[in-house]
């Protein structure tokens, strides 16, 4: 083994990052797993034989130049599938240097310059939170929160310190008799019930709250379950506000649900695992007015801003409670007799050994200024805006589906025959069932002939029941121009395949 | 922002891979944590300011080079301070394709090869631990487990995989009534509590089981603990047994584990966080005899293995049981009607976005083959049992705390008119009160001087009660030069140490 393949194979990763995909190269070189099976037999087959011998350097290379021809290329412009895109540049590189340290950011022993960034960049978004910090101490000892490897996690954890305040005693002797329940809006993450049935709660134990026609909870079916909750006999443990939903971005009232939970003493957990990253701007940071008054605040750098997977922050209003819900104690690690063991992130979270996801965080944070980074946020609201102006001067071709007014723009493509359609604002329930049907049947078809001819990914989902396009902008790279070839091209595949349809 | 700087830092991560300190470099430039902020306060401050300014693209270099210059060297051959170390090359290089590409591998159509891999990789794992995986189809739709974050991660969800077999309605319903009893050696990793804490069940239901001096769980006694806990009326869900320990690296017997596990219906989930890697050698893969008939087994090949933090498997013996157990069904992800969905692996786990962690490990295998892998495992326990010889023709310089016959070497140092001194098998217990208070007190002392001056990691842990040095091996560079050097600095320190006190 050559340390010629080494610099090679690192030579292949610089070229990408420097100069990846973009404009009209394709956004994915798709092919089914048995096209992508039989390609790689060709030069190294994936499957690993029951005898797996040392490739040849050559035959590296080569698989890792189909490794990335058939890769998703997510930081192209035409890649608005996911609550994901457009990875910063600076924010790989810190990556990189975080694997080629290859530490564990448990213990400041092993992560000296790490545990430091770690805590520097909570603190720093604790304070944007206005969550209650210390400004003289940018680099607390104790910091306001801890990394996890992702929202669900973050939320998982946040639910487990919830009932840890609710009931002192869980860590040691287990959940007591009390029914507990978890309030979340109907267009929440799928976090609270995964995390509901990992905590032993069950999903029964968590209530849905129906959301408005654009995806926010609505505040008043709150209160009316949980007051339902307490009659029953049931405890209402957390609610779990929404900033930013997955499918329509939308905010929920903060501020409204804080009101609630004061009245009851509930734990306000708030996912803003997509939209936290609205506090990094000005004109944006109102939509989670309120936030400074949660229990618990989980935040995916990774996503908005393009921080690389996973980059996840789950700030706590009172990071006390972090020793006491998590600690281990662990003697062989958490030596209180070595140096700077106050420093150790490790025993105040689930996780043992844990990658370093700070540095490319700070890094990012230091290279664009808190000014770039709202510029992040700003320009793709702008785009948003603009992909919303042009389906409405489409003349019927596009619908939006709900109104919407931050990053996720929901709309259909409408056959020809069936415009204008209004689809916004309670029209997708007043479809008669074969138009319904025939829409509902659209997006996967056209998504398929993107996806084939990867000139673009757009993810769709059933909103009101009905499938919809939703494309998400984070990604700086995107132009106007990049939106008017989206759009141009579902309604190429649109047309093309309502004409078979009709044809059939 | 120029591309100059993301040149100019990638650059800076290549050179680090290619050249590593090494030898007689530093493995840490030891600074306390006021010295390192104020090391970054001429450069780049760690804190962020109210404001944060871009920073100069010389100044963002310039903070680079002091993040590598302080940060721990985890691949020099002097770091042998813990479960990790050595990250191969290749790997690294893998993982930062994977960063560069930054997609998630819950979906197919996010992740089209990096599926394929994670499902070739988790087949041909759970054909090394004997699951019953078809070796015609080596890359299945359905892989035979999961990547999780971490190994504390993998025993949670496999806890709770029991659970959901012990009661299926857990998911919807929540914990039943049932006194749930988790049983796991002494010389366990605290994952399982910390699971307990998590799932609901609380750290009484562990129940810690003797191990012998050695670290190996006592069967005998866990028959006793298992009948007992019934005898009270609490129920056995899941036997945790260890496949190398933290601080010992010792195996429990599986074979005996599985007799007692079979005998009453208990979920038997195997710890191979550490030691699973000696899969990979035929001449120590005994050491994980009766893994096979495991209901689950958690590996790291970010420890062993050197496949950067992290990569750790969950392997399973009836897949099935992950979708049942974990599915969230989510309609705007995992749509059923969209391309290839049968291949989304987002929906048999907790996690939704996930870090690809398959690639690293696929191309790091086809780089070294099972050759490669196996003369890992088989340098390491060679240089272990070299320190071990070391120890003992060592004039009673040091002793050895365990036995001990895989990688990790136990042992102290011993102060001049101690010698020589029996500490293994049991002598620890019978030392005077005063010479283990003393002996005690060394190794955070000797830590302290090897940590300054940088001369080599090694860590230290009570170990029956007395602190004592533990020496990893896993890193294959490092040579009997390295260990010579490294004995050599330890009774340097101690003598050193041993005499100030003396004249304290």
């Amino acid at each position: 083994m050559s340390l010629d393949l080494e610099s090679r194979l690192a030579a292949r990763a610089v070229d990408y990052l420097l100069d990846p995909p973009t404009g009209d190269d394709k956004v994915i070189d798709f092919s089914a797993p048995e096209e992508l099976l039989s390609l790689f037999d060709g030069v190294l087959p994936i499957g690993l034989d029951d005898r797996t011998d040392t490739a040849s350097d050559q035959r590296l290379v080569d698989a890792v130049d189909l490794v990335l021809r058939h890769s998703v290329h997510t930081s192209h412009p035409r890649f608005l599938n996911q609550n994901f895109a457009g990875p910063d540049p600076i924010a790989v590189v810190g990556d990189w240097l975080g694997a080629a340290l290859n530490t564990t950011a448990a213990t400041f022993e092993a992560a000296p310059v790490f545990t430091l960034m770690e805590n520097a960049v909570l603190h720093k978004l604790a304070r944007l939170a206005g969550y209650p910090v210390d400004p003289s101490e940018p680099v607390p000892a104790l910091p306001p929160g801890l990394f996890c490897p992702g929202g669900s996690t973050g939320t998982l954890y946040a639910l487990q310190l919830a009932r840890h305040r609710h009931q002192p005693d869980v860590i040691t002797a287990g959940a007591g008799p009390d029914r507990l329940r978890v309030f979340v809006s109907a267009a929440g993450h799928y976090a609270a019930t995964k995390s509901a049935a990992l905590l032993g709660l069950g999903t029964d134990a968590v209530v849905e709250v129906a959301a408005d026609h654009d995806g926010a909870m609505i505040p008043d079916d709150l209160a009316t379950a949980v007051r339902s909750s307490i009659d029953r006999g049931a405890t209402p443990l957390a609610v779990i506000g929404t900033a930013g939903t997955t499918v329509t971005s939308a905010f929920d009232d903060l501020n409204a649900l804080a009101d609630i939970c004061a009245e009851h003493g509930i734990w306000l957990h708030v996912d803003g695992c997509y939209g936290g990253s609205a506090l990094f701007s000005e004109r944006h940071r109102h939509r989670l007015a309120g936030v400074e008054r949660s229990d618990s605040f989980v935040w995916n750098l990774h996503k908005m801003m393009g921080v690389t997977q996973q980059c996840t922050a789950l700030l706590i209003q009172d990071p006390a409670r972090l020793g006491a819900c998590f600690a281990a104690n662990a003697d062989y690690l958490f030596q209180s007799d070595k140096l700077n063991a106050e420093y150790d992130n490790g025993d105040r979270t689930f996780q043992c050994a844990r990658r370093v996801d700070s540095l490319k965080l700070w890094l990012t944070w230091r290279a664009r200024g808190d000014a770039g980074f709202a510029e992040r946020i700003d320009r793709a609201v702008a785009m948003a805006d603009h992909t919303r102006a042009a389906i409405d001067a489409s003349d019927g071709r596009f619908a939006p589906v709900v109104a919407g007014d931050f990053t996720n723009v929901v709309f259909a493509w409408i056959p020809p025959d069936l415009r204008p359609l209004t689809l916004a604002g309670g029209g997708v329930d007043a479809l008669p069932a074969d138009d319904r049907d025939r829409l509902h049947r659209l997006p996967p078809a056209i998504k398929a002939r993107m996806q084939a001819e990867g000139t673009a990914m757009v993810g769709y989902q059933p909103v009101h029941g009905l499938n919809t396009f939703r494309m998400l902008f984070m990604n700086p790279r995107v132009t106007t121009d990049d939106v008017e070839a989206i759009l141009a091209g579902i309604d190429e595949y649109g047309s093309d395949v309502a004409q078979v349809s009709i044809r059939d």
